[in-house]
């Protein structure tokens, strides 16, 4: 089987080297040069809107899927009629706009931070006063890892907050004072079939994820039924088929989405040494209407940590011999995720 | 880092995605169209003892290796001066010609079935006299998965016997009737560090292994004390790096050797899904000069099924959601090794 990519870095990476192991290969789209991607499988070098490219990625392939959340829907929906785009264009939709997220959220009564669209000074204003400080203020667009973010203590941060922002329409965000971040990451089937991995803990820093605990600790069933029933709705409004990662803050009892990522997502990493199957094999498998693989975690935990910036020297990572390390062959760059480790815990 | 490997068949294949994980990049020398490896790595095409196609492998790699132990031992001595070699040239010696084998086992204290150099049929009616039937006459040079073997029950079978070794100089052993057949894989460092795998439990069927059971079951501490001595002293007296692997006969409390493999081995494929670090990444840290990774079984077990001949359909091998399936991108073939799987063991 063939799959098409969008997008060639290391998320596709890690999905075309779990596909070679099904004997599935991937095909990339992606416009920069040597990608994580590259050494792994079929690269075709063009923008992501290029009519061209995108015959030349579909072509042959049974099925295209995507790796970033920021492709153009216009690409999605020319590639519609010549192959299966799995998942579909209206999860792109949803997860492009932080307004429509946050809109689509809401309507399936799913709880979030409260919001308002603010498309000028004056409106972020009045989103400041209707809120209540802080807000976060946040590019409808484009953003990721914490880029395009600003949180605004008070009046006096707001013409800094907005010209940051580029004159491009914003959203403002109620601070959720929360516990702690969690996300769940799940997969659904071309039938329909629906798998949870647990409930995970996630540290960012400067926007950045470091850390996944995986599964999160002390987590009640309640709060392991209410994250899923957010999930199913999300899944289901949209026939989802694929993995998807929903973002989260836990306030005591209550859990907050903030951000849905349809695609495969850094909170899952653990799962490729911690899991029965990987949230790369089983996005893999539920595109291609595959069975999926179990989600069941193995052994007592898994801490997954991000390697920012640089990648330290190969030896001194594989100092302790139960390190799993991942690495993207990307160029080092400071905040930019070139690999990760993940580590069994040791039992609790 | 890029490393060079002899041969692009399925282990080659499974070494470059080890590797991809950790950033080292395979590059292989390989005769035949479109091998397994081709997918994730470059090829050389070219026979073993090409004198281009060697320079070609060799440059700008940091190590060569192999992976598959019937390349011409003039091939890697004619790559020594370009580029370090390991495990070295004389790991293959001692595993390409079952009678230096079993000779140089015999040396280092280690026990084996009784045998016989025959170059002739009178030779072979001397040796049945003498070890008592029945008796495995073997071809001494490129045998495997059970090819160029015969049992000799009497001596109305010698002569087929014989003839079926094509004249070539042979070797007969006397039958070892063995409770079973085990192996242990194991691997060594650049710098003399040493890691063993568990003694795992084989099953052949016409002298292909079809089912691996990872740890074996009722092995006593002597006998993985046993084991590990008798491999300990072929990675010395050998000065190995890499993975290597040794086939045994138990019988009782004793073990026979009966053929060493100085390259990632099937009987080790469990580690894939079943141990910390699987032997292909294991193979590549030792010859690259990394810290070896840890060999602990995880898990209660695990059960490793070898896929012959054909590939059932992917739903179906998917089909239990805790199967972890490995195919080659092979021709399927009457009697091909074409794929594996992994299932993990309930808990004993």
């Amino acid at each position: 089987m063939k799959v098409g990519v969008l997008g060639g870095g290391q998320l596709g990476r890690m999905l075309a080297l779990a596909g070679h192991r099904l004997g599935i290969r991937c095909r990339f789209l992606e416009p920069a040069e040597r990608p994580p991607a590259a050494a792994v499988g079929e690269v075709v070098r063009a923008a992501y809107d290029d009519p061209a490219g995108l015959d030349a990625l579909a072509d042959g392939v049974d099925v295209v899927t995507y790796e970033f959340e920021n492709v153009p829907v216009g690409a999605v929906q020319a590639l519609a009629p010549l192959v299966p785009v799995r998942p579909g264009p209206a999860a792109l939709e949803l997860a492009q706009d932080r307004l429509a997220e946050k809109d689509g959220l809401r309507a399936l009564g799913i709880d979030t931070a409260d919001y308002r669209a603010v498309g000028s000074e004056a409106e972020l204003n009045r989103a400041l006063a209707e809120l209540g400080a802080p807000v976060v203020l946040k590019a409808r667009r484009m953003g990721y890892d914490g880029k395009g973010q600003a949180i605004i203590h008070s009046g006096a941060d707001i013409a800094e907050a907005w010209s940051g922002l580029g004159g491009g329409p914003g959203i403002a965000e109620a601070f959720v004072p929360f516990d702690r971040e969690l996300s769940l990451v799940a997969v659904r089937g071309v039938g329909g079939d629906l798998a949870f991995y647990p409930l995970v803990e996630n540290h960012h820093d400067q926007g950045i994820l470091r850390t996944t605990i995986a599964p999160a600790p002390n987590i009640s069933a309640g709060l392991t039924e209410r994250a899923r029933a957010y999930v199913r709705a999300i899944l289901e409004s949209l026939d989802y088929v694929g993995v998807i990662a929903l973002e989260l803050f836990q306030v005591g009892d209550d859990l907050f989405a903030n951000e849905v990522a349809p695609r495969v997502h850094n909170s899952g990493h653990w799962t490729q040494d911690g899991a029965v199957t990987c949230q790369f094999e089983n996005h893999l498998r539920a595109v291609t209407g595959l069975p999926l693989g179990s989600t069941e975690p193995r052994g007592s935990g898994t801490v997954m940590t991000n390697l920012i910036g640089s990648v330290p020297e190969l030896p001194d990572l594989l100092a302790d011999p139960a390190a799993r390390v991942h690495l993207y062959a990307k160029t080092p760059r400071p905040g930019r995720k070139v690999g990760h480790v993940n580590v069994a815990e040791q039992p609790r």
